[in-house]
């Protein structure tokens, strides 16, 4: 099937994926007395004497806003605010189907930072937390940053640590059958925009001590000018061995190579140049890096992509139903690293012993046990790390 | 009953009174393929070479959002965007249940006028109309006539154009009960905050030329600076005898008396000095400006509130809905007053001339017929009046 061709002809007849339904009765007088006027005075006076209770009396506690300003929207790039719809539309849809979370698509029609967090901060009491998504770097980190410092709920930008979460977690189960372990593996990321960055500092704090990074500008290096803000950070705590060439120079001795890049940019003699049993997340959209029979060809021993054509989906879909599932449950006032490698090892766990393969590491998107799984771990890393405002 | 008690706890119980539901399944590799990637890539880029397909490709078509400041919360008054939510999970639960309308509540955490308008202006790509909810005036003047000239999709103030048109539709039956026409009538109207002015500006509209509208600082006249700007400005086009001085003057002769204040403000001897067959509509809530039955034992004719404890209730729920159902339909790029003139008239007509009586002279609230009366006739003046962007 050529999906993209079907799936436009399919929005056409859909006229959206998502719908606002009421929960309650309003067809008689009575009923309309106790929704609305003139009973609804009495949670409003509850509210408005401890704005906590708008959790208990609204569907605050169970709302998170997918929100947008179409500049980073799949690999398209900067394609206005209503063009990126469709997509917040589909992330609310797996919201609800996988983690029963209310989740609303809002595209903000601004590229300004200042706007953009304003804006989300003016409307946060509506909401029981915060997804950010398809915002391109770096306006993104700032982004992100400012509203958790600023706000009391939790603030998540999916394309950064969703996209680390379940390659963190494919990582998990892929060294489990490579027998290595994280302290002594090398990793090449390509791609150091917000998700390769993101990944970057997340593989490290899951205990990884050699990080390289590579943008298209060639191996990340501390000291080199030519990179972004963002990236020359991360140039301090990446890299030690300070690396410097083209992504073939890195990819020499690889354990793992994560690609959030561009298609086709890995040839096989870089894969050959990798140590023995090399993992491979490939994870351009929707062409990967290297097409995972080439990479096994050239000896690559686990291969994941991004698409679900092939074995091994690195998707994060696995990650935010599941995520904020838990975060909502126990009320979290934030989304800490804690919670974070917590969700990558529920999602991990889901795969047993004796399924996982070089063919299986993750669980399939559409998995209830691995949302779930997430939801268990997510809550639970809240409640240990006292950021769950339900449960001290 | 105990409305309010009950409410609250029910409140409790519901946890919310709206949810967000997904239309579309995502259960299986091929279904999230469709409605997720990569199939989602094409309408993305369908809607970034004409935006106008968003309200094709998404849900952007039907959808609303209730937005208050929290300031103007039903007789409240200002108690916080987070304490008005309850109202506007209602409002959304009556939109859908009554006009088949995707409503959202958002609540904004400002009191500035150009923070709102800002905010609004930035989210407005995200929906296919605005309404504006319980926000306190001056202010909601300024926002909605700023953002009725900056953005290209109906904006409604309800508090304003939603009491002015139920209050319109009750007037043209009354007056048929009564055999008096608008042009020869005199209205009086006390309370000339939000709604006060819109429904003199409104009846105004539908031919009524002597209207004198009362603050609690008396009767507005021209030239009285004690007035604020908004009452200034209404002076110069009502109460053209140019009266002054307290309410119970404005009274004396006059033929409805259409009340937007407070409890107990009108005496009977207010009601014995109205003309011959009175008309009062006493929609100040809880507590009416005279109770039903003291008005009619001092020979008003026919009285209606804004409670549904009794009879002929005059409740802004028979507009919202419709209004807003025939404004999408039709894709209208605004809100004139030939719509909201039709919506009144697609109100009055759902009472037949068998069924009109002086203790029945609206359709009840959660009458069905009396929605797609109005969102008929909403639809059909949007349409001759050349603002619907697809019948043209």
């Amino acid at each position: 099937m050529n999906y993209r061709e079907e799936s436009l002809k399919k929005h056409g007849e859909w006229k959206g994926k998502i719908e606002v339904v009421a929960r309650v009765p309003v067809d008689s007088r009575e009923n309309l007395s106790l929704a609305y006027t003139p009973g609804v005075a009495e949670p409003c006076i509850a509210i408005s004497k401890e704005v906590e209770k708008s959790f208990d009396l609204t569907r605050r506690w169970n709302t998170v806003p997918v929100i947008t300003d179409g500049t980073a929207v799949l690999g398209l790039g900067d394609i206005g605010p209503e063009a990126g719809m469709p997509v917040m539309e589909g992330k609310c849809a797996l919201f609800k189907a996988f983690g029963e979370v209310d989740a609303y698509p809002l595209c903000i029609k601004s590229k300004d930072t200042e706007e953009i967090i304003k804006t989300i901060k003016l409307l946060a009491g509506s909401f029981g937390g915060i997804n950010l998504e398809d915002i391109s770097a770096p306006r993104c980190f700032e982004i992100e940053t400012r509203l958790k410092e600023e706000l009391d709920i939790p603030v998540f930008h999916d394309d950064q640590h969703g996209t680390a979460i379940v390659t963190a977690a494919a990582l998990i189960n892929a060294l489990k059958l490579v027998g290595k372990k994280m302290e002594e593996i090398k990793v090449v990321i390509n791609g150091a925009g917000a998700a390769g960055i993101a990944i970057a500092k997340f593989l490290l704090a899951f205990g990884v001590k050699n990080v390289i990074a590579c943008s298209s500008k060639g191996i990340i290096v501390e000291g080199d000018t030519k990179f972004n803000a963002a990236q020359q950070e991360l140039a301090k705590i990446t890299n030690r061995e300070m690396l410097s060439g083209k992504l073939e120079v890195a990819m020499k001795g690889a354990d793992v190579f994560v690609g959030v890049s561009v298609a086709n940019c890995v040839t096989k003699e870089m894969v050959k140049s990798m140590a023995d049993k090399a993992i491979m997340f490939c994870c351009a959209n929707p062409v990967p890096e290297i097409l995972p029979e080439e990479a096994l060809e050239a000896g690559a021993y686990i291969v994941g992509t991004g698409s679900s054509q092939y074995a091994n989906q690195i998707n994060n879909v696995l990650v935010f139903p599941g995520l904020f599932r838990g975060a909502l449950d126990v009320r979290a006032n934030t989304v800490n690293y804690e919670m974070m490698m917590a969700a990558s090892r529920g999602i991990a766990s889901c795969v047993s012993d004796e399924e996982l393969s070089t063919g299986y590491i993750l669980p399939y998107a559409y998995d209830k046990r691995a949302h779930e799984s997430v939801a268990k771990a997510v809550a639970e890393a809240a409640i240990k790390t006292g950021v769950s405002k339900l449960y001290k």
